[in-house]
């Protein structure tokens, strides 16, 4: 398993990852699944990969080698398309390179999975968060809903459902990312440390913060203390349900 | 999408479900999925259902009729098995019996997919909480893990995980299970109000609390705000990433 979550919130974006794969509970690995390519001052863009390990490093691998898109004579890579929205339209076009070599095999084998978050800007652009899907299309952050999530999503969602805006600062964006990682982690076994972890602030064309998150990070343990301690302070402090008064 | 969730803590059982069924989006009804059986003074059952509704309709039909386990002569309804262990076991023969009957053009549509949890006690005794699969078999709440859920159960997981205990008393039981699916409402159209709930205290053999939390109930909006509040604050409460510091 494996969970991603990417907040686009007005200053900028926040990418997470967990790095456990497993092939069954007792086959386990550290995998690196948000890769970041940083060229400072002309781009900075991140995918990270949830799904079959095998299809998301091919899929990389293809976009390292270049892939032509339809309607383009040469091919592209992460390192010369010329937007963000390209960029969204090249994942998918080398997922579906991916899909056309291996997905009839794949399919006869439990399915071809796979979805990413792309994240980042090129200069003199916009900021974007996008979601490709296995298909090949996407979908984009949004103001109304400024984060996405790939992989064992839905332990992580209400936190982000209830506190999450566009409005929301890149510190508490990455606050917010890690409780939501905490809860995936803590309900399941196949979510693992450490953590991959970029911040990136609009504008600034180099990552702000890029950083493995390990067990022994004091925040982190910190952090994971305080959300507990908080969640059964929160439900201490809810009265009583009534519905025994009068009986 | 159905979400139901029982706790077996050491003071009785508490179980809830909610009432929405869906065949798609756009097709929304309200079906009772939580049956109680109560005959004071002899026996109090509860039966919450997920999945397949036309299933889990039959299979109360069954046990309504009787179903006669194997090695016994006679067939057996909820007013007639000498055990929990028993009616478990009665409820899983009836699942297989539709299985029989349905099951090969189900799985050719779909899938055959039902779960049930069954909690209740028979004069003399224990008070049982169990899970039973769509193959008929089942597992029973511990002292280790006294909550099981079925149906959509992931969003309200987190905060089971970390609050609920054997020790916790039925009123806080209660409480944690309305939290739990506030959280799942939240993040999933497909679970929805009014709320069925069955409080149920050792050796009573009737039934404590049984009510519908409806839309209107005072009590339930207030803990949907007080617990989006508790999470606010609680996360705000917690201090910012200090991956910042030094750089």
């Amino acid at each position: 398993m494996t969970y991603c979550v990417g907040l686009k919130v007005r200053d900028g974006i926040v990418l997470i990852a967990d790095t456990r794969t497993n092939a069954g509970l007792d086959n386990i690995a550290v995998f690196r699944k948000l890769h970041i390519l940083n060229h400072p001052n002309q781009r900075v863009i991140a995918l990270a990969t949830a799904g079959n390990l095998a299809v998301s490093q091919a899929v990389i691998s293809y976009l390292a080698e270049g892939v032509t898109l339809d309607g383009h004579d040469e091919p592209l890579t992460l390192e010369t398309t010329p937007s963000m929205f390209v960029t969204a339209q090249l994942v998918g076009k080398a997922i579906r390179e991916v899909y056309r070599q291996d997905g009839e095999a794949l399919e006869q084998s439990g399915g071809f999975d796979v979805q990413m978050l792309l994240a980042g800007q090129i200069a003199g652009r916009s900021v974007r968060l996008y979601q490709v899907y296995s298909a090949g299309n996407f979908i984009e952050a949004t103001t109304d809903t400024p984060y996405l999530q790939i992989g064992e999503h839905k332990y992580g969602k209400p936190i982000l459902d209830r506190a999450v805006q566009y409005e929301t600062s890149l510190e508490d964006a990455l606050k917010l990312s890690l409780i939501s990682m905490d809860s995936t982690m803590r309900s399941n076994l196949g979510v693992g440390m450490p953590i991959d972890t970029l911040v990136y602030r609009d504008g600034a064309l180099e990552p702000e913060i890029e950083l493995r998150i390990t067990d022994e990070d004091p925040y982190f343990t910190s952090l994971r203390n305080s959300w507990s301690d908080a969640l059964r302070e929160a439900h201490l402090a809810i009265p009583a349900p009534p519905y025994w008064y009068g009986k």
